[in-house]
């Protein structure tokens, strides 16, 4: 019988405490051990829980039961969330999160500190949500160097992305409906601003490369510049559009950029719509593989959490602690990275071809045209730009 | 350091060798421990091998050798394979393998065995070549019951259909480009006719279900039958053709059956183009998770038996055997299964019509006519075809 205690009994708690209660032979069976729910720490009470009985408001009833060796953080953002990871990682305890924020920003620091204490600490539901895509990239795909890495990692960019294409909504109304349905939330800067997705990016990057990554250096580009008038275009051009998170491994560092880009429609990741999810991995071995699935939402994330738990509890001699890296990896502008344009400009074909030989330029209903150049980094492309009257411009994946 | 050996030397065989040593760093962190290559069993000199120090024709000499703790068997077939795996596993050494025929045969008495003498047993490479597909399955949705698995299971009848589908190609043009590209052995009967997207139906049905399903009594159509008229109906009916495996859990055993099926081209399945294979897998807490990428080949596929081997290392203390379930399961009929159905008729619009109310036929250009019905099971949709003028019937995924 091995004890864990779940800290935040918002949505992924209350999805944790169920899922693990609900497959508890299976879990047993993956854990190795049968599990016990010891503790979950709250803020508020919840009188009708059926976990009632299990809820505590301190952290230290936690920290010093020595019965509890897996705590799985769902409380999120860095303040108690990284207070107590620290805390239960110095008491021995195995710690298994969701927190994108928290892992992005001291993930290095807790897997250094969980490896010092001989305990594990496992974070799949912080990137993807429900996919299973971290165990996957430091276990399956060990006989691979990494070399790329890219995906739709926020489901709610990607609601409204769909909203805007399949239904020519504005973005500002895609948003509201997303709000709606619970998708997007009443302040929802960091999923529309890319925030978000970078944070996922920059787990990515140091599982792929190392580096330990500053998100906030990562150039990030959310999706509120984007017009139906670039959806309507992209289709005419055969493309979705998505707001990627993207790293790809260089030789002296990495270069990790999240932004809109336009996806050919034969491209699997233009197949993700909604609030799904995917990501694509580039292995030496292995090639390309794509892992689709929920991104977020309280069953699939607990399902990723879950998954921790039981690993966490399994290992607990020969501790789990992904591969993260070094401190101060090198990270690389994405300005010099080659690759098609689609660009949205109010200009003749004429112009248009005079820039760049050979394109076909595709008109829509606002009158202006949208066009895909040839492979050439930013500033070539810049420097064809000068004098159309360009109004967006974004990367096509290659 | 630990020692393991390589049974079989051809295609697998020296992907293995090579990936791990290419990524001998990697491994060992995933491994726990420096991997040294043993011995490679062989039935020809390699002169020239730059491996050829470790060549060795006679089982007896690994099986003796008490330092090599795994062994990993890309020999295929039944036979040899078969034996030495039994061996190994007697002689304590963990067994890991990419041999569907043999994971789908004797693979729950394997893994009996393997339980029984403190070893493991991981077949990560049977099923989706180079995706990591098993291991998902069993660790990382350890907090779901799986209710359904269906997939593109082989990538040579997946050429052929987008070859097919893409170039308007007829089947027998298809095979024979297939043949001459290395895609299809001169013998395409396993691959065409399902038998390999069978074997490996039942390994996933048998890791979701459990009930070690006789590969042979899963109902099975290949796509010999498939002809460009069914390609081009059901490209104007907005899907695409892909030969699945399918299975899915029944209270009291469960459906599995392989068969071509039209997918709508907003699923991601139909986006798996080529030798690609992908596979969904829909859990109670997780929802529906697809998993994309190369199901064959030499490096994809070592990446996939690289990774068993550092895990079976590195869990040498506390074996890894995947939960097959229990022998005598019961299998179902897939007859009782609701689907819509595409049906290619050479029929009137208005006989259509009256026999299937409120379908739309669309006319293609041999002058036979496709339509897609309501769902129904098969029983039904037999009644409702009598009297039409039937040339082909395949299940739409739903």
């Amino acid at each position: 019988m091995t004890k864990y205690a779940i800290l935040g009994f918002g949505t992924v708690g209350v999805g944790l405490a169920e899922v693990i209660a609900d497959q508890k032979e299976k879990m047993s069976a993956a854990a190795g051990d049968e599990l016990e729910l010891g503790y979950i720490l709250v803020r508020h009470d919840y009188p009708d829980s059926p976990f009632r009985d299990k809820l505590v408001r301190d952290f230290a009833v936690i920290e010093s039961d020595p019965d509890v060796s897996v705590v799985a953080e769902v409380i999120g953002g860095v303040g108690p969330a990284y207070e107590y990871s620290k805390r239960a990682i110095l008491a021995g305890k195995s710690v298994v999160s969701s927190n994108k924020e928290l892992v992005a920003t001291h993930g290095l620091e807790l897997a250094e500190l969980a490896k010092e204490h001989g305990v594990s600490y496992l974070f799949e539901g912080s990137v993807g949500g429900g996919i299973p895509l971290l165990r996957p990239l430091s276990r399956c795909l060990a006989a691979n160097r990494i070399d790329e890495v890219y995906g739709i990692l926020n489901g709610t960019t990607n609601y409204i992305l769909t909203a805007m294409a399949e239904k020519g909504q504005a973005y500002g109304d895609a948003l509201k409906k997303a709000q709606e349905l619970g998708y997007a939330e009443a302040d929802p800067t960091a999923d529309v601003e890319g925030i978000d997705a970078c944070r996922k990016t920059a787990i990515l990057a140091d599982m792929s490369f190392g580096g330990n990554l500053d998100p906030a250096a990562i150039p990030t580009t959310g999706i509120t510049a984007l017009e139906p008038a670039d959806l309507e275009l992209a289709k005419a051009l055969g493309c979705a559009v998505k707001l990627l998170g993207h790293a790809i491994r260089r030789e002296d560092g990495c270069v990790a950029f999240v932004a809109p880009h336009l996806v050919p429609l034969s491209h699997t990741l233009a197949s993700i719509n909604g609030v799904m999810n995917a990501c694509a991995v580039r292995g030496s071995a292995v090639g390309e593989v794509v892992f689709c699935g929920p991104g977020a939402g309280r069953y699939p994330t607990a399902s990723a959490v879950a998954a921790d738990v039981a690993d966490a509890v399994r290992h607990r001699a020969d501790p789990m602690v992904p591969d993260l890296g070094r401190a101060n990896g090198k990270l690389i502008s994405p300005d010099g990275l080659a690759s098609p344009w689609y660009v949205r400009a109010a200009a003749e074909a004429d112009a248009v071809k005079n820039a760049f030989p050979g394109v076909k330029p595709v008109y829509g209903s606002t009158g202006e045209c949208g066009f895909i150049t040839e492979a050439m980094d930013k500033p070539a492309l810049l420097g064809k730009l000068e004098g159309l009257d360009v109004r967006a411009v974004y990367r096509v994946l290659a």
